[in-house]
């Protein structure tokens, strides 16, 4: 019986091996997403996710999350949120609502506190430290963004249920109430039982122009693996943006098919793990190469 | 010289008349979108965007836009923000902007004053005795998503340029931050010179899972026409997810193509205006016909 996860980032190893564990388990792949992201959230040395995540401009830790159901196509997604211990675990009961699966700021807060939800200061006093430096010597664009390491989780059950979620801080020093890809569907996540689920990590605003998830399910839905599906998309669309605008922000992509086949691409150094029935929990490491192809390769830890 | 405009519902008449006067005298059709939103906007009759929108469940009008480039893909987008006269206005705005292009909340408000847009309380008397209504006699889910036009409008000019804009106030008695589709690139709006713009207007909730406007985009890029290409996604669509989920909200589309083609389609009774160097502004109502294709026809207002 075919099982898989993959989960941007090698950060997320230990995550992503427990969740493995309830997926060799028969455990239920929407399970699965929200045990490797809640332990992302709960661990400060996960910069860009949850507790001790990077703070905005105001030295204000405000979180990111979705979460989606290749079944249903339910959603669920918080964004420019404050002092919710698991993000994650909103999303997930946001994409059971009928309606107002989206919601972001005080309305995101609220709702987690009149759902029981654990609530908590998430920034960290090494994260204030970090941040008054930064203020003090002027941060520039260039520091900005380069922190734009989301976590993504898909992962498929024994079932064929696949799930996508995500979970973010979103890019140091960003201005108040500023949302990238990760809670935007199509955008940051897309997720369909009958083909793959996709996500994203990198620079939301040009993530957002990409909408990669969902063009990167209808090439498998077309037949292509996931591995040919995410070269075939992301690398001439960070071609063309480039073309088109000047610059391209960081661009990774990782995608689950229904078979467990699974693919990754990225224009910068860019790790993910990966563990399923046939596979170990292992780290990737995954780099452009030539002719819009992907150098993957194993990491030693 | 070809140029044209389409707009989501026949109150946009006034709007897109004045926009297709500036597209006629060559202007750019940046400043159409904004010309036939603004009017919107600034019209209390216009209930579902600007002045006169439809209050949340707290009786607090909250509102989304978004603009979008078709030249070099980029994007502006608020959502949940408040007291802002013209939110199109800020949208565009940030567009403009290397990084934090959506912004929500209190910090898409502050961005708006910062920047020296006007801002206005958006509640009408009018509009909160109507909500202190809804709230005495218990509004139903069925009230709530009866309320979903939101003003969204492509604008092609005679320099070959495509961009698409929308605003709303979202459905009435939302939740506070919650967010539908207007803001969400590829789910309420998409937009590329080399083809179409596209927009929708309906349940937020349901078109966050279809990405219709970058999917119309995507077959028109294979040489469907705007019509054709609004058939053949929105129908499937809309029976694959109430398949799966058992229930669907309204959707409806407008897409403006390149060579100034238009088409449109809807599963409630949906009406829209067109103006082209051919065609006087007019209105015309789309229905669901056999055979996944639109009915169409001109509405005598």
């Amino acid at each position: 019986m075919t099982w898989g996860i993959i989960s941007t980032w090698q950060q997320s190893l230990a995550g992503t091996t427990k969740a493995a564990e309830r997926l060799a388990a028969q455990g239920p792949s929407g399970d699965a997403v929200q045990i490797a992201i809640e332990s992302a959230e709960a661990d400060p040395a996960f910069n860009t996710a949850g507790y001790g995540g990077l703070p905005n401009a105001e030295g204000q830790v405000q979180l990111d999350a979705s979460f989606m159901n290749g079944d249903t196509l339910s959603i669920g997604a918080i964004a420019a949120a404050t002092d919710i211990a698991h993000p994650i675990a909103v999303a997930r009961n946001l994409s059971h609502e009928l309606l107002n699966n989206l919601l972001v700021g005080h309305g995101a807060n609220e709702y987690a506190r009149r759902h029981g939800f654990a609530m908590r200061t998430m920034l960290t006093p090494e994260m204030q430290n970090f941040w008054g430096k930064q203020v003090r010597k002027n941060a520039t664009r260039h520091d900005v963004i380069e922190s734009h390491d989301s976590i993504g989780v898909v992962s498929l059950d024994y079932r064929g249920r696949l799930h996508t979620g995500s979970s973010t801080s979103g890019i140091f020093m960003k201005a108040k109430g500023r949302v990238g890809d990760a809670p935007l569907p199509g955008a940051g996540f897309f997720c369909d039982n009958q083909t793959a689920g996709v996500v994203t990590t990198g620079l939301g605003e040009d993530l957002m122009k990409g909408l990669l998830p969902l063009r990167i399910n209808q090439e498998i839905a077309n037949g292509l693996t996931p591995q040919a599906a995410c070269d075939k998309v992301v690398y001439p669309f960070v071609d063309e943006l480039y073309h088109r605008s000047g610059h391209i922000g960081a661009v990774s992509v990782v995608a689950l098919a229904k078979d467990g086949q699974w693919g990754a691409a990225s224009n910068v150094d860019f790790s993910f793990v990966v563990a399923t029935d046939q596979l170990e929990p292992t780290v990737f490491a995954a780099k452009r190469s030539t002719n819009n192809q992907t150098n993957i390769h194993k990491i030693e830890l």
